[in-house]
């Protein structure tokens, strides 16, 4: 199917059809990636701006290294120490970058919707590193893509995400992706990080750790914020590692082959127990290596690249 | 006219025959702009570093983006973090730029003079991207190209440049500029931010908005540094406003066609109102944008190009 | 001699003849220094990551430059604003960048045995660029590179080296190449920093200037770290200058045609006077173009170039 997107800014807009002619660019890609000199041409000339107004150097360097391979030129911002600082309205930040001659940009903003907002005010591609607590659409793109690798199919699997879930862009941006895709997900965590209200989504809830690993065929842990804990919060970090930290035990209530997931930067001994993080289900490596292979495909797809050109 | 210096430190030292060679430089690469693959291999191979010594995210990415269009490498440095915290010299830190086989030198830097003190210690070609209150060649440069590129010639027009004058770069650096290319200057604002001396530059000067304004072709508008405000400033931003500030109705005391510039980021509601910032007029955006094509005329030139092979 | 290493991580493991294939490939990458478009495709679509988690601009500059002379694409990671504050280990972080496909790290950390640890984890070749206080390979292989021009071999030669010895890593690198490659060495200072147990290292120590001066070819100064001097630091700026500090009476006790050195940045009538630092036997700044060449090099045959094809 072909592409029709100028922008990726939300995994919720797309179709099933759209995420899977993502996947099959991205295998595409991924062969690339095996080669010796692992570069094609794809966006030779192009100019790719990294706009990130909240740290992160672990997608940055994921998108610029995505871009790189593409042949691309790549231009970093940290506008954390730029002009926004000087009242300029991030309209006008982004219509002076495209003045710039900027031929695509990747943005990170706290702002929930900033990503869609500056995508429908510039005529070239916006990608959404992640718009506060709204989306992070590579991210379960490169999850899913993941699990399709592992399973041939997401269809009538069976995946626990566990952990924080009430403000992560991740964990919404997954449940839209699964679904379409023909999974069925499970929050898992305490009332206070995974509230019933999700259900609305179409997913389950539980806040019983045993019963909602029962049956699954992939857990998904998501990092525990130690930066927003503060002394009355609950749980505490022992607190959730006594009560939802995976380990060996916990870990055999999953399907015997289940698959182990989490976006890191992990918590060794919070979430997970370091030889699990380690263990032969684990595909957290893999997950990296697939995010730069689907950034290759979104950024190639966003800039008019069709999947069957890649795949030629 | 062939260019023949090695720096461009101020626009004080240029003539308007050479100031009419970055022009012609610059039509020809604003043409290689606007192609599909926007890249010239006049800089291939060539070691770009840019030496900021203050933030500026604007006018780095600037430069950084018309050397990456040139196919030059670049490589950026941030030296607020750097080793002059550890008390070596300007001097020593440029001539170790040098020895690292550095090709061309980019500077910013809060001392005036400083560009051309390096410029006359180094070999390879330095351009000036700021130093202190002295000057601010390129944004000049790009002021006036966009000025050329609507009315032909900057002969016989009449300019108002309006706001925090006293200690500006940029009003310096245009000063010089739309002089040499026969314009008139008037510099508008309060006396502390205008002060009667500038005369001395051959301009006038007045603390009048309305008859300042009457008969010009453009008004400059400068950015009033919230940073510099403190309780006893005079004007405030909210006097500033209210007395000079651009709105519709002062607007309409310019000529019919009179275009509107800043240098940017804007302060939306403050110097300028937003909707007229947005108005046909205004070339804020176009101002952005041509400066990529002077800064890579300017690299090229003074990296030895000649104007007579871009435009061929 | 073949080079048969995956990674670069101490002098100490070296033989004179590892040492010596270094040196025989930077000869051929200092004469593409000295060509018009200085660039050679030997690396070209191989990313190299640049993991900083000490601030180091010098040291970085060096290496990204070195890369991209090599026609490698570079990645610089400033590691003292990323995850690793959020609690990730190193092993994490590393495997981390090596999922994202990098081909070659070069790692800065305060650790001792750091950038040892990652070399025998990861894959791929793994250059250090100074771990805590113990090596500094390609400081001292640019150093050892930089006398060897001037003398053809270092055998039979004697070098002081003078200043704060006992934390570090230049010393303890150039102390096993000198001696490896049959240079004597002696340490000089006040015994605060320079202690008598160094000579376990098979080297002389002494707190006497002139005596240590008196027959030395070659004299390397170290910089004296502001950043450790506190109130009761002995001895002072003030009084390292007056007992330590290299003047023209002081120098003229070395051999007539004595080198002077420094790995910078240099403190200007602290370590050495202006004047000293600027001379016809200063190698200063020869040794930051020789760093070039050296790092090439490494990067080079850690890639698994062969100094052969190098030199053809």
């Amino acid at each position: 199917m072909p592409w029709n997107r100028k922008d990726l800014i939300s995994i919720e807009q797309l179709s099933a059809e759209e995420i899977n002619t993502i996947f099959e660019t991205a295998d595409a890609f991924k062969k690339v990636l095996g080669r010796k000199t692992a570069k094609t041409p794809a966006l030779r000339g192009k100019n790719v701006v990294n706009l990130f107004f909240e740290n992160s150097t672990r997608t940055r360097v994921a998108f610029e290294m995505a871009a790189k391979r593409l042949s691309a030129d790549v231009t970093s911002l940290d506008m954390k120490t730029s002009s926004t600082a000087k009242g300029e309205t991030l309209r006008d930040t982004v219509e002076n970058i495209r003045a710039l001659q900027a031929d695509i940009i990747i943005i990170r903003h706290s702002a929930p919707g900033s990503a869609g907002y500056i995508a429908k005010i510039l005529d070239i591609p916006v990608l959404n590193a992640g718009d506060g607590a709204h989306e992070h659409p590579t991210q379960a793109l490169l999850d899913c893509f993941t699990l399709r690798e592992k399973w041939g199919s997401l269809k009538g699997r069976k995946v626990a995400i566990l952990g924080d879930i009430l403000y992560s862009r991740v964990a919404r941006s997954n449940i839209w992706a699964m679904q379409k895709l023909g999974a069925e997900v499970t929050l898992v965590g305490p009332s206070t990080l995974v509230p019933k209200q999700f259900e609305k989504l179409g997913v389950k809830v539980s806040h019983e750790l045993k019963p909602a690993l029962a049956d699954k065929d992939a857990v998904m842990l998501l990092r525990i914020q130690h930066e927003r804990q503060n002394a009355s919060a609950f749980p505490s970090l022992n607190e959730y590692k006594s009560m939802f930290g995976l380990n060996a035990d916990r870990f055999s209530w999953l399907k015997k082959d289940a698959i182990i997931m989490h976006p890191g930067p992990i918590n060794r001994g919070v979430e997970i127990d370091s030889d699990l993080a380690d263990c032969s289900q684990s595909v957290i490596l893999e997950q990296v290596t697939n995010g730069l292979a689907v950034r290759m495909a979104a950024l190639y797809l966003c800039n008019g690249g069709s999947a069957e050109a890649a795949i030629a």
